[in-house]
């Protein structure tokens, strides 16, 4: 399990558009990405805290090769209207081995 | 869907016991914890980043329960060996909307 998180701090008065925007490019681009099991935007309870997209893949291979392929690189250009309000985005990537996940 | 996120820094040198403690709290304290979906400890791939603990809860008051209840003051006590050498100990929380979860 390999997964990629960005830390996103969006002004309260463009959280409706980045959220909107943020759904369609998940449902636009994320279906059939090789090895992706689930991807999960966090909203933030508070106003000082980032949204955290959590992006998780069977290994790393998947993950570099999701950020090589035109289909990231054509979300990311769709992005560019939006992007300039979001600050942070500070990507990081963990490798959790399977028995520190637990489903209760 | 209510997410408590905690960041964790641990020394390289520690970060084997801290594992092997938290796997072990997670197995005896968190099954059947009420409203929890799932508990994943994120391990860092940089040694400068923090290991990351994700809790998924169905709701805010599942998450505030489990927090006020004798489970968690237990597990926490056994804590008090390891979590010395633990900073950070940031924790975040998150309402993501159920269209804001893609499973592929």
């Amino acid at each position: 399990m390999f997964v990629a998180t960005n830390r996103l701090f969006v002004p309260a008065e463009r959280a409706e558009e980045f959220e909107a925007h943020f759904r369609d490019n998940m449902r636009t681009y994320l279906p059939g990405v090789p090895g992706l099991r689930r991807s999960t935007l966090l909203r933030p309870t508070r106003p000082d805290q980032p949204y955290v997209s959590v992006n998780e893949f069977d290994t790393e291979d998947d993950f570099r090769a999701w950020v090589a392929s035109d289909s990231f690189k054509e979300a990311h250009k769709r992005n560019a209207g939006i992007a300039r309000h979001v600050t942070g985005n500070a990507v990081e990537t963990f490798q959790p081995s399977e028995d520190l996940v637990l489903l209760t």
